[in-house]
């Protein structure tokens, strides 16, 4: 294998073989390609793209570069539910534990927060003691033997993965749809799946702001699953406003929990369910979406979907406690309302602006080596097209201390516009897709 | 500087601040920007290209880096020739020393074999004891007391250079003229010069086979000279056959010897003179091409240009016997004349499978760790249009070993296209591109 002569041919245009490819990601896992050739070959694959046979070796060999969740010993079906990533988009959270109660094995990897956008393992790791930090033999033991383990990426998967990945981030060259699909199907893959629910995020508060872009992503993720036996429903839903209320780690996990206990904020429920009755009737514990709601809504009132998330929490060394008293969940010391300036309607609240603001207050990264303050946040209950009144309280600011206090309410200042008039924001839960295509729902 | 930024923007097609570029290369110099970021960078670059003041901030930034030959002590003007490549192309061996023997100062960095071409470094180091190794310091003093000096890129002269340049070469991001421009002016600027005379090869043979990309190179490299009052003329040769007729590091050095001494075959004394013609024209040594042609054939009638030659050869540390006895220059153990299998016209000589040939025969690297046998090679007597009889001597193999005469041989009947007819070949020097624009000679 000449490496620059493969860097060369993609460069050129020409595809490169599926041998080639993977002979070339396990030598660079294994430390015998240098970072500097791969960087070249990321970018002439930026302005390149890659088919679909060159896709599949690289999700191929990343697999191949480390071990899998072991879990062919389960009867139960094995359904976990992936994000492109948003800002409140806690859902993760509260179908965990949902799903789990309902009889399906959700062996669920998660990332941190990233850019403007939170990370389920920040939000956990605000219930004091969580340890998302598991090894595969630990999670195995656990979904065994409760159902659901909630971790992070480790060294043992798909290390090929991580070691592209961090490369791509420092390369600029993380927008190739094919590596990003490759990317997240070598983790959900090396989850030993039975079924894959895709939350496609759009609007400008995601990654790909474009139906477009989304809907090849989901295509290609649906290519890739299809050749390891499994099966993946995508579902687009709005990233043109935060999720639900809460933003910030803490918060959104008390936000969760409300959820859990049959409470929260409507379009958090709306699009917790949309996803929650996918996994259901991927993983056939339910034979139709209005089924799957029927049974969601019966293990959220019955208190087992809470029950399971105790459990969890429990297995991965958090405090119990915080279920029933959201309260012993870190508090920030100072806290503050933001009002409206003006009578009119919300005419939009910018999803990145809030996310760079949750960065601000101290409650996301800059740099890989800061700490998260898992406090801090903002739960802003104004939603685009509200009707609001002068002096309405339309958030609440969460932060250290009073100077933070003011960096939030400038951040919301900027990104609650209130207006005459309202464009409509999209649709909640806008489309649905399959191998069969694209199904639009609003 | 955020280098993911920067990266990005160049990806996205916007160009880079001047400021920008300069800080970076110079961080990279330093260490401070790891290899794999830059990587990207040019790989970005070959698919954005560089406009003009990118262009000169990288050069810039590279001189820079290093140091430069103080030559500013000297009253005589300073000239240099730099060739793209090519096979057979000993031009370099007799312009320094004849150049240098009509009062210019020729202050010559040259490089080694590259591809399928050879190296000046390579051809000098055939002769016993000749250090190419030279540092600025004793260059400086060699041409200050003998008007020439003939040595590699060391360390201290844009280091940032060597440092782009090898990553280049392992990331297939070579081929990006405005790259190639800036990395040859930055070496030629950093010698001081007062002027430089540029062959640029086109054909088969050469790094840029099309007449528009050598083209393209000139002016750049002429744009990047009139930056720093450094005037650059070019001449366009041709490199569709070997020039000359010695194809190999001693072999060369012994036909030079012979040039020096009025001997030679008449298309390298053509180029050789073409190219020495403007040299002597922008040292203002020379008011007119004519009358430079008449002073070299002056220089070489009176052995001036040959004593020169000794001259460097004994600064240098060289056997200086080897000018009087070329037989004192390494001998191949194997020698075998290649005849012609049939009559006909000799349609053409393939310099690429000859300069492979070479390199197959031992005589240049595949590594840049390979050691290169000095000795062996071939002498191509036969021209493309030369009419040929059966078992005619068209050229001469020089071998370590039998087996090597008989791989001599099958790089011959590959190279060496015998027919009934022959197409003329390029006009050995057909373009002269200066700064007022793209002249037509034949």
């Amino acid at each position: 294998m000449i490496v620059p002569r493969l860097i060369e041919r993609k460069r050129n245009g020409e595809p490169l073989e599926p041998q080639e490819l993977r002979e070339l990601v396990l030598a660079y896992s294994a430390g015998q390609v240098p970072d500097y050739q791969m960087a070249a070959l990321l970018m002439a694959m930026y302005f390149r793209g890659l088919d679909r046979a060159e896709m599949n070796a690289m999700m191929d060999a990343m697999l191949e570069s480390g071990k899998r969740l072991d879990l062919s010993r389960l009867a139960a079906p094995r359904i976990d539910k992936h994000s492109t990533g948003g800002v409140g988009d806690k859902v993760s959270l509260i179908l965990a534990p949902l799903i789990a109660s309902l009889g399906v094995a959700v062996p669920m990897m998660s990332g941190r927060g990233l850019g403007h956008t939170g990370g389920t393992l920040d939000k956990l790791e605000s219930i004091p003691g969580f340890r998302t930090a598991l090894t595969l033999a630990e999670a195995e033991k656990q979904i065994a033997r409760i159902g659901c383990a909630m971790l992070g990426q480790s060294d043992e998967i798909v290390p090929a993965d991580r070691k592209i990945y961090a490369l791509r981030d420092a390369t600029a060259t993380v927008e190739v749809i094919p590596l990003i699909a490759a990317s997240i199907m070598s983790k959900k893959i090396a989850e030993s799946l039975t079924g894959l629910v895709l939350d496609i995020k759009r609007g400008p508060g995601s990654f790909l702001p474009e139906l477009e872009d989304g809907t090849q992503l989901a295509q290609a993720m649906i290519d890739l699953g299809a050749l390891h036996a499994c099966p993946v429903v995508a579902l687009v839903t709005a990233m043109d406003r935060p999720l639900g209320h809460a933003c910030g780690n803490a918060l959104e996990v008390a936000e969760s929990i409300a959820v859990l206990k049959g409470a929260g904020p409507p379009d958090l429920i709306e699009v917790t369910f949309a996803l929650g009755a996918e996994m259901l009737v991927l993983s056939t514990v339910a034979s139709t979406r209005e089924g799957a709601r029927a049974m969601m809504d019966a293990a959220i009132g019955s208190g087992k979907a809470l029950r399971k998330f105790e459990e969890i929490i429990a297995a991965q060394g958090g405090d119990t406690g915080v279920v029933k008293d959201p309260l012993r969940l870190p508090q920030a010391r100072h806290r503050a309302d933001f009002t409206a300036q003006r009578e009119g309607v919300v005419q939009s609240v910018d999803p990145r602006a809030v996310g760079y603001g949750v960065i601000a207050l101290g409650g996301g990264r800059r740099n890989m080596e800061d700490r998260v303050d898992p406090s801090v946040g903002f739960v802003i209950t104004a939603k685009p097209e509200d009707h609001v009144l002068k002096g309405q309280t339309l958030a609440t600011i969460y932060a250290r201390n009073k100077d933070d206090l003011d960096t939030g309410r400038s951040v919301l200042e900027q990104a609650i516009v209130i207006s005459d008039s309202a464009p409509p924001p999209l649709p909640l839960v806008s489309h649905r897709i399959t191998a069969r295509g694209v199904e639009v729902l609003a």
